[in-house]
């Protein structure tokens, strides 16, 4: 039997509409899907296990034969399959070079009770992360450096915003996402063996490359403009920061990020996050 | 004599208009100005010698004595000293919760022959890159290790949009910026003595861990999405990878680059800039 293909002409069309929603975060509370773009994302996110339950694509991207394996997949699984016009794909996504391919995904559980915590060394862990560029740099540093992925905390930005998934570059599918208070990821961490290192730019801090980093161990980093508060810093076994030779004094928290994962990765080697 | 601040309290008012004209490329260069926003970016602007040509400002943050410097310095140099609503400071930067305090500065020399080479040990070089966020956040990488700034080639966006001096967090100020194309950069690097260091992700690269940085060493990273032209590395004394664990071998180039900045911080201690 051929997978059942339904075209959408018109920027009026009620699915399309609905998979638009999914660019708010109440759209996608209430349908419980997000989405992604890019054909390379949606092949590694099927690589991964992940198969849409809305596909939509342009007449020029169908004829590439991954297009075809995400197709036969996304029939398989019973999935609704479209295809499009760029310019309606443009419509979806707001972007000017929009992607020919893009999908509707069911969002997963990212309740801490359902993380892996065996599954790697590392970890990160960040507390009122806001910008969810941030979020996805530091998820997709997460897939580089072979870290299990990112624990939210209190009121960090919501990671399956269009922004996020973008910049997490398929990792969203390929590293695992938590999201829970600071006293109930401290009550999660404490009920097994875990380094909890904070990153604070302050006298009590050392210099990054003076701790032993442990395995498993999570790396906390603070707020945006805020850094890490005193009673977080105060749970951590270790507080870390980098050297600031310049004017500022700041650093970009995924910037960051990722040289604490990677120096730590260099002392401690990550296994494969599975 | 009293510093003389003209009032604005109508989107129409010329002066404004042409203040928001520096939110587009045109616009910045038909003015020789470009944006900075925020108190505490101003400031340090001011420490590092640069005074607003316009200075703009809400009546609550004239009351901070930071302000008052500024105010000053922008009226010795005979600079325009504007006050307007939070309404408009919002109308102006296009932002939720705008600054309360703007200023426009001159876009200073961005040609080669205008660099101050002995100023730093370490430099990053990036071609073709496109994202004004990725090079704030290179450039405020840059002051926290000390290193002079960021050489731009080819089709590089334009280092002074709003995103940028945003992202960059004051160190468009502390740093060095420079514009080129490929072939004047090589002309200009192998003029004097300097080790040219390309990030590639290939079988010819060695682990960054594994190479012998020199100074001045010049970090050359690659387009967001291409990475670095075959010719552009061929030009390099070496080529250096990170390790990549995970499913997508990627990285966000603004993350290689403070990984590497700071792995040679860590080999090569950096002069301060100056």
């Amino acid at each position: 039997m051929q997978p059942r293909i339904t075209d959408i002409t018109s920027p009026a069309n009620p699915v399309l509409k609905s998979l638009k929603s999914l660019n708010d975060r109440r759209g996608r509370r209430e349908a419980g899907q997000f989405l992604a773009e890019g054909l390379r994302v949606c092949t590694e996110a099927l690589s991964a296990g992940h198969v849409p339950e809305t596909l939509l694509f342009t007449p020029e991207a169908e004829r590439h034969p991954l297009t075809a394996d995400l197709i036969e997949a996304t029939w398989q699984a019973r999935g609704t399959i479209l295809r499009t016009t760029p310019d309606l794909m443009q419509r979806l996504t707001g972007k000017d070079n929009a992607q020919a391919v893009a999908a509707a995904y069911a969002i997963p559980d990212i309740s801490l009770a359902g993380l892996r915590r065996d599954a790697a060394n590392l970890w990160l862990v960040a507390e009122n992360l806001k910008d969810p560029g941030n979020f996805g740099t530091m998820l997709r540093t997460c897939d580089a450096t072979g870290a299990g992925g990112v624990i939210l905390l209190d009121q960090s930005c919501d990671p399956f915003s269009l922004e996020a998934v973008r910049a997490s570059m398929g990792a969203l599918f390929s590293r695992q996402v938590a999201k829970a208070s600071g006293p109930e990821f401290f009550a999660w961490l404490r009920g097994a063996p875990g380094q909890l290192v904070g990153a604070v730019l302050s006298d009590r801090s050392v210099d990054y490359r003076a701790h032993a980093y442990q395995a498993p161990c999570f790396l906390l980093m603070g707020n945006e403009q805020a850094g890490l508060p005193d009673d977080y810093a105060a749970q951590c076994d270790a507080l870390v920061k980098l050297p600031m030779i310049g004017a500022a004094d700041s650093l970009n928290v995924a910037v960051c990020a990722g040289v604490l994962l990677y120096h730590a990765l260099d002392r401690m080697p990550a296994r494969q996050a599975v």
